[in-house]
């Protein structure tokens, strides 16, 4: 008998239920709306009856299920407090709610832990052989995920791999979090539209229309030598390169990863990003590889992701790790 | 039969060699001149020599010798690269020369991740109970030691922990490291110093002679009300609160010590420090405790150092604990 797991990554938009197989191959996905306006308890239940239907068409052996979550999500006991992404959240216990409407255990953890645990296991992670590495995702906002020695390292209360709201520039713009210049307000798909919203930049310079502008219109504007285009994505190489070199002198990992839609731009970005990590981290100074895009044993690299869905591949694999989870 | 560890700090000025208990109690010590003209060899002589006479005093059970060095350090090999505050040390391989001299096995670690380690097991780590501390030593520079889960996390290289080289304002003094405006050119005795001078502070105001102004002579004038000498701890707070805002985010720790000689000035520096922390952490937010100085199981905590002398302390005790490094 075949035997599989269940990845759900809950969104703000989105709400999907995958088939894993131990070896992380997908082999079913249901994908529904996030029904926010429905509630909680309405979302949960759309989550049960697609963990039920897809054990129905699997018809094999459930290994273990696990839920990606936005933050910020208070771990190891599954409970959501304020979630930006999901209004109306405050204090569920996802976790709990889950198990009580399946009879299974469910384990939980934030979407961006998952993200870097699936690039952990099956993308850059694996290709590079390693055993610890730092996951950025850049998308509507700034994820972080960290493996430390195999195991996601989720600090005390949850809350670690925060970095998408560590301090780039003290003076920067207000960041929804309560800080300035955070991470975040520099290098999302959220910031991009921003910025060039302040630079002047309109949809009508990128296809004519009135479409509203998205970070991948924006690059495409960058790639056809915009320079107002262009330096949005220097800013968003500075940004990274500055929270990596902070990043990289602490924790001294082989392997930092970037994820989610910006990564697309890398060719933007880059230059800029790898320029400030030099100057900034006498640690990667140490440890540069000679090719930044060629691994070497020993060396600190900078890779973008490469497995699609690493979140929800993660979620449904964390599960099958014993010990996969190490808090402060 | 009783029985010791001897825990050795090698400075740039000092060698001090300690035998210590296995609960960290100090039986004795010698302290001799770094004989940094006389070269590697002779320093390495010098430790030999100290370790046969503290054997032949204490006249027990050697359980072990742990050593703390200035870095970089590459681990576990045990390798200086360079170090800029020992001088004709570079490419010394301080662990294989000093195991051929005594015929025993050494443990060579980070003066600051021994700080760290010493903190822990027998300073603010212990009193707080926790399993993971973070360690920033305010020196002549700024070390930084992390334990994760009971153990140093000293990195792939052994250069985890050097956020004294983390970036806080990229457009900052540039630092020997080669970056600019790391936490080292703003919180170290160093820096103070440095500030003191460019804010035209003499020792003369001090303490009316011509004797130079040291990080104590300037905290002295801040408590004695000199605004210039109190903005000088003011920037110390704001650079200590952004870099622990950046740390707190990613790493969700139960707690921040901060060691070293500055700390004695914590009244002058704290406030701003904490208020910063509170500004640009959210994840401080979550978990601040009601009251930075009083204890609270998971709350999040930054202290000052309750060990004089942790570093000679966490080397001496290093060697007991099997499995207390965890490399990446």
């Amino acid at each position: 008998m075949k035997s599989f797991c269940i990845g759900i990554d809950l969104g703000g938009t989105n709400l999907r239920i995958a088939a894993v197989t131990p070896a992380g191959e997908r082999l079913d996905t249901i994908s529904l709306p996030t029904r926010l306006a429905a509630g909680p308890q309405a979302v949960l239940d759309d989550m049960a009856s697609s963990i039920r239907q897809i054990v129905e068409r699997q018809n094999g052996e459930l290994l273990g299920i696990g839920v990606g979550s936005p933050g910020p999500l208070e771990l190891p006991l599954g409970v959501l407090h304020h979630p930006p992404n999901l209004p109306g959240f405050d204090g569920l216990n996802l976790r709990a709610e889950l198990e009580r409407r399946i009879h299974r255990p469910v384990q939980v953890n934030s979407d961006a832990n998952l993200a870097a645990y699936g690039e952990f296991r099956l993308g850059a992670g694996k290709t590079f052989g390693v055993h610890s590495l730092l996951a950025l995702t850049l998308g509507t906002g700034v994820g972080c995920g960290i493996i430390l020695d195999d195991r996601i390292w989720q600090g005390m209360q949850g809350a670690a791999g925060e970095s998408g709201h560590g301090p780039v520039d003290p003076a920067g713009p207000a960041c929804p979090c309560g800080a300035r210049g955070c991470l975040e307000m520099y290098a999302s798909a959220t910031a991009i539209v921003r910025r060039a919203g302040e630079l002047g930049i309109s949809s009508r310079g990128v296809n004519g229309s009135a479409a509203p502008l998205t970070a991948s219109s924006v690059a495409d504007l960058a790639t056809s030598g915009n320079p107002r285009a262009r330096q949005i994505f220097d800013e968003v190489g500075r940004a990274l390169g500055l929270s990596l070199a902070n990043l990289i002198n602490a924790l001294d990992l082989p392997l930092y990863v970037l994820c989610g839609g910006v990564v697309a731009a890398w060719p933007l970005f880059a230059p800029r990003m790898f320029a400030v990590v030099r100057e900034m981290s006498y640690v990667y100074r140490m440890s540069m590889p000679a090719d930044p895009s060629v691994f070497e044993p020993g060396k600190t690299h900078i890779a973008a992701a490469q497995v699609a869905d690493a979140g929800i591949l993660g979620a449904a694999l964390l599960p099958l790790a014993a010990g996969a989870i190490e808090a402060a």
